[in-house]
């Protein structure tokens, strides 16, 4: 990688967050139970307009509305899976990108075969980590251990342009080093923090933020996607240094969400494409 | 506006905060998913009990028990709106105020239904934005932008009169000024602070701790209802010295209005009666 | 009691922790949806896996897949009661222990069979309030007053011993003084801090720790359970002295618990073993 490429990713990071702050995307959210708080806060804290709105009976009216779509299914049901489906397709009939979160797709054949249900529906992006990207490239029940993974985010970008090939969709595998692929290019991004870990629904809030960059920049779904996993990681390291633990590192990121400013992206952000080491991670 | 009126109002925000806290009103909520957590830490930290009960088959049973009642439309459903019109009726029946946050009125056509059927049935208190209180005086969709308002609080004023004679309730309209009207007077609460806005729930907390504050003064919701919202307020002003974002600002609201004393409330509520200048705000 | 008796319950309590740290289990939550963060950040800071998954089509699947199943009925429903009963059902079947947190069981009748049916299909270990504890000994409406206790723990020593004996579980009552009892031996624990009862869902956390300290020694319920409460308390108590108020105390428990070293388990836990004083607290 050269000093300008590095440079390039740093200035698009801080020309998203500045078009989110900018154009404050209005992102419907129809996710889980457990960390709509902290997705709301993240949207709101990086400039972004959440709206949870989950009913069948309003998403008609609602969803064309809307600048992007952010689906979760963390807390799935047999109830909300249809109003998923539904505004799924209308983001996708209206032209709005759509973003989903596989949630432990692999722990159990109901979760799995919605999973596969909605990426047939053409998501935009997808982002998991690297154990349920293999369960879905696989179509398989694998390994998952609850809604962590047992697997580095290493091992699964074979499997990520695989399903990035199969589903259209860009696919983001989070780790140690998050891995954004079209299928063709592989990009990496090595912002963050360990403790994010111990902190429940950050995999969640930086898919919503993933929906807020893709909103402002729809044409390059790949590039908002490292944006904002890399964004998110930077506003972490920044929270880590005056945190205590998991909790005060919890409030301490989305302060720092809210303050970030250009210093800070273009001198923290780390994205590297990793065409030229292909096959070799 | 005299001197002697402020003072008055400074003293009675001072006495409903320390009957609620004397009383511990149990208040029910019917409200979203995304601001229970708030909803409820907000209530405890003011001294109110709340209980988070919205089953159908168990509201006979427990709300004639309870003091007050809140419902919050913010993630509406087809499953649970029967249940908000059931605690609404009974709550009625048993002379015990309730209290109704229309967030997003103006979204769907479904959910201004709701509300619509939700004010029929006699709230005491409505708060909302001001596009969610236009929304409902003129009964049309209207310009909402998901949950967040497109309008200033000022520019919904007359609607608010307009809602309060129709409906018999009071109605609120937060914003920059928040103002509270019963049809004849108006009231205005200058407190609070603009990063609220970045904050999940906080109009869903805030509603919420109307509902206490009229728990305990059912017979002045008008009076009880500015209260609550300046007492929010300080509470969030106290808080912002201390903030560094939205996230510690959450923190230090709730650890404010938890350690409110006389001298704080005194010298900080402002409520101004608006008789004098109506129509011209 | 002897200095020896309360040493060794120290060493037990930080064996268990330890334990829950390096094995990491698997706790399947359905609980409440106030308290679904705080409960999912108390088992990560403490070392578990959470995972909320409450769907009675992938229970069958996933519910063998666990280490402790912990049942919360807070914001109890008709639809979410059945997979209550599935999962419980199954975790019997396949050995897992279980944990019941029966909030504000006295307060509709709905709720209170629905906890004694839970009751009926044996859990592990049984914690609530006394008012709750009451109620389920009693199956007896009682005078909760919503979610909060109308007794002193000491009040439901003997309708926990009944419930402890006529159930099968252990049975804990949370108050100034916690109470464990199977039956036959009642042990006391007395960490804490009285501000707990400030923050929503403290109540409902502690029991999903139980579920996580049961996990790693399943043959020693009571003992598991007296660690994990004692375990929460001392956390609470670290974190009381940072504190400025509920928020920020919820904020600290969770970065203690997540610190807690053996130094501070050893020289903070209370727990005495009451035989010799049976019928007298």
């Amino acid at each position: 990688m050269e000093a300008g490429e590095q440079s390039e990713w740093c200035t698009k990071a801080w020309a998203h967050l500045s078009s989110v702050r900018n154009q404050s995307p209005l992102i419907q959210c129809i996710t889980n139970f457990v960390s709509m708080d902290l997705t709301a806060n993240t949207l709101l804290s990086a400039g972004a307009s959440p709206a949870m709105l989950h009913s069948s009976s309003e998403i008609p009216d609602f969803t064309p509305q809307i600048h992007a779509l952010y689906i979760n299914v963390g807390t799935l049901s047999d109830t909300w899976l249809p109003a998923m489906k539904l505004a799924a397709e209308l983001a996708s009939q209206f032209k709005n990108p759509w973003v989903l979160d596989p949630v432990a797709a692999g722990a159990s054949g109901f979760r799995l075969k919605a999973c596969l249900d909605l990426v047939s529906l053409k998501p935009t992006v997808i982002r998991g980590n690297a154990s349920e990207i293999i369960a879905l490239a696989n179509a398989s029940l694998g390994t998952t251990k609850g809604v962590d993974s047992s697997h580095d985010s290493t091992d699964a970008v074979e499997a990520a342009k695989s399903l990035a090939n199969s589903s259209g969709a860009v696919v983001a595998v989070s780790g140690a080093v998050d891995f954004i692929t079209d299928g063709n290019r592989v990009v990496g991004a090595r912002n963050g923090v360990p403790m994010m870990q111990k902190i429940t629904g950050t995999g969640c809030a930086v898919t919503s933020l993933i929906a807020a960059f893709v909103a402002v920049d729809p044409s390059h779904p790949l590039e908002a996607t490292a944006s904002a996993m890399a964004v998110f990681g930077v506003a972490a390291e920044i929270a880590m240094e005056m945190a205590r633990g998991p909790a005060s590192l919890r409030m301490h990121l989305i302060d720092s969400l809210h303050g970030l400013d250009q210093t800070a992206v273009i001198s923290r952000v780390k994205i590297t494409s990793l065409y030229e080491i292909q096959g070799k991670f």
